[in-house]
């Protein structure tokens, strides 16, 4: 049951305002459909890392606007980034990730759950 | 292997524009702590259903902002709702958001994967 360990780890304890409150602007970075696209774009790319430079040819969209995006995500926390030389390299955070799909598993799996504190009436 | 399986039906095949387009909305729609804390209590509720009046006290919000919140969640496909009697009771989607988990999970775990149309230099 790794699976289930891994979300008990994510969310054991329930949803609370502070857990809410750091998870939220990592989904919403998501909610994005060129961002996911992006993140597509960089997880796929050859030794997991992409500059602009190499993701740009597949998006009807200009460098700068396709930068910012990546700067967005960069700043929820799903990439990391290296300067070298002329470029800055992204990379997705896939941690991140593992830990918001566990999010999301955990609340799934929670539905109708009985709860210690319920009554039989 | 069944995560893994889970995860292929996902997005085997990649981040498409319209697989991102159609994933986007449901987690902009989690992108909110408010949202986050109301799917945590919905999913924790008996029988996993609630009405906003079960649901507002933890809450410092008029029940109008939560049924506005809930209402967001609802077109995101996010929950369900039946109204009954004076209430309109909510439910989690959980296979909404196990689907949306699994999303996540595949970009975490293609990350740098070797492609097929990748050629050694």
């Amino acid at each position: 049951m790794s699976n289930q360990e891994l979300v008990l780890t994510a969310i054991g304890g329930g949803m609370t305002p502070e857990r809410a409150g750091s998870w939220a602007p990592a989904l919403k970075a998501l909610g994005d459909p060129v961002r996911l696209r992006l993140l597509g774009e960089v997880a796929a790319s050859p030794g997991g890392e992409a500059c602009v430079c190499d993701i740009s040819g597949p998006f009807d969209l200009s460098q700068p606007t396709i930068s910012h995006h990546l700067k967005v995500l960069r700043e929820a926390g799903l990439v990391t980034s290296e300067r070298r030389a002329t470029w800055v390299y992204y990379r997705v955070n896939s941690d991140a990730l593992a830990q918001l799909a566990a999010v999301l598993s955990d609340l799934a799996a929670v539905v109708g759950e009985p709860t210690s504190c319920e009554v039989a009436e």
